[in-house]
């Protein structure tokens, strides 16, 4: 992979309810994280979801969660190890299915919400989502957020046996460790458009970002988070896509 | 193929409640409808029965249904042909991704109670359960009701595309037309173990049947619905598969 | 009721989905029909919008639904009479629970979607809705919708013993039977802001409408469905109410 | 209250799965803690338990619990006290509702599963199903697990101002803080008749318990828990249902 991915989350509505900027945002994404049904979606919005990125040429990604959609898959859960391969067999495969009636595949795994958090926290859940990953098709990469030291992440999957897509932020702030500076604090987020694509060209390039102690970070980046909620969020990913392009080869 | 396939509702428990006597029942069977979550079951329960059915060399089928937990996908639903084209096409992939992780597939599928019967009556709804199909896998056999006439169900499947397997009851009467008469009337269920017995022989070996009215009835039968609920269902399966086993080749 | 009290279907969001102008509404309506969780709305959405409505002084509605989120209640179920009953009032006790940490409470029921259309046509379902509101509270009266004959529901109200309310629609054309005209069918929705307040202020008074078919249509009109679902149908309830204030006494 | 009330887990299936040999133990019980529809139950199972609570003039609690039927309510969610005072109102009101249609009420409330064990650790947990209790009814008792100091349980509800009802167990042993021994450990569960009615009627006296490392245990006893999933259980609830009638007034 020579270039950062940019991953979205995609495909959120739900029944009569609607989310998120699907159609605005497609174009200038390479990977759709599509949810499975079990945070958010249900089987005929993942049909159409699967047949915009397939419009668009965008990679699917199946995004399963736990299962509790009034909570949208923000809430941790205590799931067994074995629940939670399981649920994302079923998720996964879901998703598969209505690929398959687009004439399209499942290309990559990226657990949303809780489930994301808890995977990167408790190396029981990483070690369960990693098993759904292989049992499922060891070809499909997992992924999953980049810190200062990967290393505990890399070996897992060496072991196990999938691949990993390391994925960074360029609207957020890190700490020393290269976690997420948390939200409650002030500048956790940014919200300058310069500063944002500043760092989203750092990552893609190498370069180290600066962490909120003042001490240089490098951060292994495969992938990007970027957001299609809204006029704001659309207008940041074209910004940053123009200068990822604008880069040298 | 050569004989009557034995089929039989599978994996019908959900969560911490158990239904059916999976274990007993799959030695004696050749297909098992394995609930996909919407009707009954869950992810684990699948992964489980999967692992059974693999166990036992029992081939696996789809049994996707209407989104009714609570009425065990009994009650009929007004979905669009576009819903349940794509609520089969999740349940049937959800299914196959359990299976991925057993080492096995989906090898058919039949649809559950209320959905079973709607695409029997609606002409849409049967169409949308084979496009479904078609577009998952135009290999995998869709289970349906035989009647005396079975023409225009193979007509539409000839159309779409996939192959038919006709499902027939040994513990049930039929009227004149080969539909099934009502449970409400009186011999509409046989409890006999030798009236069921005869019957599935009769159906395994192309014997015409005697109708509600008489009338004899010539039913194409590529499989036989049996039951796994309880001691009593589990003996006919039983005595069925002994007297199947019986007959000259 | 000396006048024709405006009725709105409110707080059908649903976990992290917003639907609907509710803030913007419900100032200008009299009756609020309040999701109860089946077909729409948690139990912290219904917390919100029960204190919204007692900051408005509206009079607060169960509005319950068959168990369908992803559908909106808007498909029929063939639910039994029983669980019909059950349904409703599991749900109006819901909202009552709500209702009461807001020191309020119901004050009538008016049925959703799938539902409301099913007790119209039904009378095994007609019945159940009432003998759920009876057994409820017979003094809260069920909205149902307002025909040319209305006088087989209130004989079985009458038996029941329950009020109705009836329901009128300013913006739907009627035909003969004073059923309303079918959307698929031109000039069924009127889009007319002054034929709209014009409807409405002649089912205020007890002016006849006109039907389809050109014949002359008295409605019994206890209360006037109106729309909080944009802009739009915004200032039509705000140009009904005035239209209505502006009403001799 | 002069005696210790036994309660029982009731109600406790769903849709067409059943559990629990509800009409079987309903007679030796005092306190029905009936399942509201988010770990187990529906609405016409709601129906049919509270009626038959009422037959065998049995209290009826409402057994609220996380939104989680296919976990059962039993796993842990990091759900806010917002989220839990709401989801208590609603299950609280839901259950009244059927009350009212069986001419009785719910008369004290008792979490469920993992919300139970989250109140007990959690004081933001416990004051949001105080406050619930407090805005729905403040003369209905909660009941909570009895430990060696209940004392801030205790001032936390004379704060809000609701009552409790201290909850022991015969079938369990203590440790020193008056917790249950986990069931991993040797010993924890108690499983001789004698040694259960043993328990039972030394909480019913006053008569101190002997903790895990020998000290002695004295904890109020206002109800005693006790499990009707089997024959076994029923007839332990029956020995200690003879056994407390047999003590001297």
């Amino acid at each position: 992979m020579s270039r950062l991915l940019l991953n979205c989350d995609i495909g959120e509505s739900f029944g009569a309810w609607r989310m998120g900027l699907d159609a605005e945002v497609m174009p200038f994404i390479d990977c759709a994280n599509i949810a499975c049904g079990f945070h958010a979606s249900d089987p005929s919005i993942m049909r159409r979801t699967v047949a915009l990125a397939v419009a668009h040429q965008v990679r699917i990604g199946a995004h399963p969660a736990y299962p509790d959609l009034v909570g949208f898959g923000r809430r941790s859960m205590a799931c067994s190890p074995q629940e939670i391969e399981d649920m994302l067999l079923y998720q996964i495969g879901a998703l598969e299915g209505i690929c398959r009636a687009e004439g399209t595949q499942v290309s990559y795994v990226k657990p949303h919400g809780a489930m994301y958090n808890d995977m990167m926290r408790n190396p029981d859940s990483l070690r369960a989502v990693m098993q759904a990953v292989a049992r499922y098709n060891p070809e499909l990469p997992l992924m999953l957020m980049s810190t200062r030291d990967n290393s505990a992440s890399q070996r897992l999957a060496d072991e196990i046996g999938i691949k990993l897509w390391f994925e960074v932020f360029a609207d957020r702030a890190y700490d020393a460790a290269g976690m997420l500076v948390s939200r409650a604090k002030p500048g956790a987020v940014h919200h300058k458009a310069e500063t944002i694509v500043k760092q989203a060209t750092d990552l893609a390039t190498g370069t180290a970002l600066t962490a909120e102690d003042g001490s240089s970070l490098q951060l292994r980046a495969d992938t990007l988070c970027v957001h299609g909620d809204n006029a704001g969020s659309i207008a940041a990913v074209q910004q940053i896509r123009a200068a990822l392009k604008a880069l040298p080869a």
